[in-house]
Parts: structure tokens; sequence; C-alpha cells
């Protein structure tokens, strides 16, 4: 399981019942889910961006940081939803075949 | 560390050889980034769009189904640029201070 | 006012007694709202990565179809919700003061 | 033809000089390519979003005021990049068959 993602759902949970002065993601709850989806489609859109300046020779790290950016904003909507990345997760485990025996698939995929 | 994502992170590579007749991920390749741009930019306002229903009482499955997605055709995407979720989760991991000792801090955050 | 725009509407006004099998248009409203603002943003997508060709060196016609598939469906969906282009056009002439006497400001921003 | 898109696009030809201070469009042109695009991209995710809000009962105005920043910052993009509204409605006219004697299959299309 992701460790990273499950600590950061943790953290955005923890944030629900803050003041929405005193955090960001408490601000965005706070202004509802359109705003919140607003920011996911604004960091897909510079994540697109991001990816076509890399092909052109710009540098990765930008690229990784707005698609931290579009994960992040897509977990704070989850949780606004009362959602979590586990669910997420589990669905690419099934749809991949990543899991018990399953998995061995996937390690004769990559020649292992 | 995301075991899933890593997992994913490893089929997509093994795709990178595969004939593009033989696998959805290898089509993708071979059509280019635009190609895998535009799935991502697809499935993000297909995120929003579930958002919505789910808000409005809709099967949050179906939410769950266009996040995941959303973070497969972004996963496509680096790989294709030769980056991977690693070094997305590292960038999360560092703003949001879930490493080492930090982590206490997020455990305090959500008052553990 | 636009010519084009109004007379496209008509079209678009005209098509919704028809047969979903017999017409795109028809067959997107019977598809309803959410099919229809899928195919906004995937138009929105492919004008962004073709606007970006257009400034690496690539066929600018691309970039002019994919704004009129954009412009396209977006007036799909106007016309989905009983609203018409003459609406944002006026939204447009108000807030740039393009109406009458307001016209010569605009002439002379442009030294007319 | 449009008088408005054709008028404002001779207002957005004539900020192609201006100072960025002075103008928010000639900001825009000052800060390129991709910060209109960005604008482009946050305008169609606004746009979905208000679209499903009239759908639920909200104000319709939200909606031709999204649609109308939409369709200017396209014509932002379309201007930056040397291009026009003229040859997007042109497009638009031909797919359509909306000029010269074809109209009048527009026409009788909408049973006039």
């Amino acid at each position: 399981m992701s460790d990273i993602l499950n600590q950061l759902h943790q953290v955005l949970e923890a944030r629900k019942g803050a003041d929405p002065d005193s955090s960001y993601v408490a601000s965005l709850y706070d202004k509802g889910l359109n705003k919140i989806l607003e920011k996911v489609g604004e960091e897909a859109v510079e994540t697109l961006l991001a990816a076509r300046d890399t092909e052109a020779g710009g540098d990765p790290e930008a690229l990784i940081g707005e698609t931290a950016d579009l994960w992040f904003h897509s977990m704070v909507m989850l949780a606004h939803l009362g959602l979590g990345p586990e669910q997420v997760l589990a669905r690419l485990e099934q749809r991949f075949g990543l899991s018990g025996h399953d998995e061995k698939a996937a390690r004769k995929a990559r020649g292992e």
C-alpha cells in the first residue's frame, strides 16, 4: 500500500475540523466542491503543458511538481466526498492484476 | 512507498518494448505524447463530472474509477517521459513533511 | 451580430426534434449534458495541444479546426440548456464596450 | 460575419503594442503562450461546472459569463499566434454549409 498517499490522506482528514483561515486545505473544503474541482482542472492543464515543456527539453522537475499538485488536489476532492486513495489504488490493483498471485503475472510481464 | 503504484510503473515500463497492437499502453506510447495527454485531459474532465454526480447522490464507485483512470494515464505520461511515481510521491512527502520524524508532526496534526 | 454563429444556433435548435440516429448533434442531446461537457473538455484539451504545436511550427489549420470544435460543442451545450450565442456575444460586447458609440473607443484603441 | 468577434479581435490586435502593466490582455501576451493556455483551460473547467450548476437550477447568467470568458481567452490565444476568429467562423461555415445557397438548406432544416 502507498504509505505516503495514506499518510497524506490522514493529514487531509485531520484538516476537516480546522479553521479555514489556518490551512490551505481547510480553506478549500470551506469553499466547497466547485472550488476543489477548479483546482483539479487547473493542475491537470498545468500538467499537460509541463509535459509538453519536458518533451521539448524543459526541466522534468516542473512536471513532477505539477503531477504532485494534480494528485494532491484529486486527494482533497476524494476526502471532501468521504473517499480516499486506498479505494483508487485497490481499483488499479484489480485492473492490472497486481495483487496476490496475479502479481506473478506482472513480474513475468517485466521479465523477472 | 506505494507498492501498487510502483508495481504498476514496472508494468508500464515493461510495455515499452511491446507491439502496439498487443497492448493498450503500447498503443498509447506508439501514438505519442499528444495522444497520452489527450487521455489525461479526458480523464480529468470525467473525474470532475463524476465528482459532481457523487455530490448529487450518484454512485461513488464511478468517481473511484475515473480517478483511477486519471492517475493511470498520468503514470503512462510519466513513464513515456522517463519519469515515475516515486518522484511524485517523494515530492508530496517533502511538501507535507511525511517522512522521518516529520511524520510525527502529521500524526500530531491528526490528533494521535 | 454574428451571422454564422446565429445560423449555426438555428441549426442546433432544429436538431432538437431529430432522431438521435440521424444526426451527431441529436445523439449528443440524447446522451445528455455530461456527454456534451465531456466533448467540450476534450476539445479544450485538443485546442491547448494544437496551440503548442502551432507555436512549435505546426500547421495552424489544425488549431483553427480544434478551436472551431471547441466553439461548436460549447454552442451545443448552450442550446441543450436553452441558451444561445447571442447572450455570450452580448456579454463580450458589454465587457469590451463594443456597442453603440462605445465602439468609437475600440476604434480609437486600435488607432483608427 | 460576427461583428462583435471581429471588433473584439481588433481590440486584441491593438493591445499587442501596449505596456503589460496597462492592460490585462497585454500582460497575458507578455507572460506567453502557456499562461494564455492555462487561462483557456481554467475557463473551460469553470464553464463545465457552471453548466452543471445551470442544469441543477442555478443562474444561467453565470454560465453565459464563463462561456464568454472561454471564448475571450481562446481569441487571445488565436491573436497571440497570428490567427483570428474569421478563420474559426469560416471553418464552422464550411462544415455546416451555412454560406451562399447552402444557407437555404440550414433554413430548410429549421423548417422555414
